[in-house]
């Protein structure tokens, strides 16, 4: 029976995946890859058979159960197979339905870990998460937002730590903003909107809570969109809106392209 | 006048460094490196001159504004300078500091992310950090634990996530636990004790937050040591405790040897 490798892919930069990640993509009999792992880190694996299982928002997205069972499947057959995810796979990788259900057939594992989108997003920014005197806490939050949901614990957390990055919402940011808000945010609180980090074409925008509605609203299309939320980013935001010279009436947010 | 890579050099094993990071130490004129870096990762930098600026808890460090003059120093005399940090540089890396004394002098500057300790610990564990229904939000945190230090908001950003990771803090385990229940955190919370993540002799205990004090008196002395706390530990937790079959009046941990 072979092995089953949860592999963290990086942020998007093929050069950004790990050494070993490398080395056991080589000799991969198989790997199941999300949809936003690069073509060159597929190509890594020129012994395996590839099989795209990708989700990504609202496009057709396979199913979670069918991924497990083809995961204890490919087990039976192959010495080696690989699940590729973007990121780390322990972080919003719906990795634990993939580690029980190999766990419960016997079916020996091992995760990879990998570089996360919020340190491609810092990068990006060239702006520490953390920050003597002013940021010890850094939380990875995705929001829950809709008409059935409460406003919520994830806002509370985003609230109660000194950066936050957010892995989604950029698309719902009217009542993304009004629930962080809601959670004690101020309307001034310094936001940072990161698209397609470590990828050509990246983005940053600095903006606050109350006027990232509006630039949200102008923000063209693009990879992964990251927020970066804190006051680590409050000298880059003063800084990039003083250098605008915008009239008051008129903000408007500024593309750095990377 | 040459570039400063500020480059995340993993969470331990030497093959946890990025392909990126790899290419760069390859080509580079001088490295400044943290204390816990793998020498098979500063062997990579085969034409380079190493310098070791490493801060290790109480032992002798390098004081941060001569480090910062040593990369604007090396800058105008070599053409690729590498900082190599342990983990990845935008999180309790002192990147800040580099970062702003550079663009001072107007020094060109890279980030190359890396892969954080967190997400080592999350794969000696086997553990995700988020999960469907159970968590949906991670934070990183260092706490601020002394005489004179308020319970403070560390604590509070730690209560308020669904999973949280410690970076510090096993060696102050009883001011840690009594702060995190004062921020509202349960006794009977689940807490995993990982040491020397993605290193040889790695070991994963669980504990609960009530215990942990006691546990951590009882620790064999170790590598870096983080403190994993959330919801998502409560089945391994429960299977740990359930296969050691020790009297309730003396519950002790156990060892997992990776």
């Amino acid at each position: 029976m072979g092995k089953v490798y949860l592999v963290g892919a990086g942020p998007g930069a093929p050069d950004l995946l790990t050494l070993r990640a490398a080395r056991i993509l080589e000799r991969a009999d198989i790997v199941f890859h999300d949809a936003l792992v690069d073509p060159e880190v597929l190509a890594l694996a020129s012994r395996a058979r590839i099989v795209p299982v990708g989700k990504r928002c609202s496009q057709i997205s396979t199913d979670q159960r069918f991924i497990n069972r083809c995961l204890v499947e490919a087990a039976a057959r192959y010495q080696t197979v690989v699940r590729l995810k973007g990121g780390d796979p322990m972080v919003f990788g719906r990795a634990q339905e993939e580690l029980d259900a190999l766990a419960e057939q016997g079916i020996a594992c091992e995760v990879v870990p990998g570089v996360t989108a919020a340190f491609a997003a810092a990068a990006e920014l060239k702006i520490s998460l953390t920050r003597r005197g002013v940021s010890r806490s850094v939380v990875l939050a995705t929001p829950r937002i809709g008409a059935n949901q409460p406003a919520g614990e994830w806002a509370d957390s985003v609230a109660a730590a000194d950066t936050a990055v957010l892995y989604m919402g950029v698309g719902e940011a009217r009542p993304l903003a009004d629930a962080l808000k809601h959670a004690g945010l101020p309307g001034s609180h310094p936001v940072a909107v990161v698209q397609s980090a470590s990828l050509p074409g990246a983005r940053t925008l600095y903006t606050t809570l109350e006027d990232l509605p509006r630039l949200a609203t102008e923000l063209p299309p693009g990879g992964p969109t990251l927020l970066v939320l804190g006051e680590v980013l409050r000298e880059a935001l003063s800084g990039d809106q003083s250098s605008e010279q915008i009239p008051a009436e008129l903000p408007a947010p500024r593309a750095n392209h990377a």
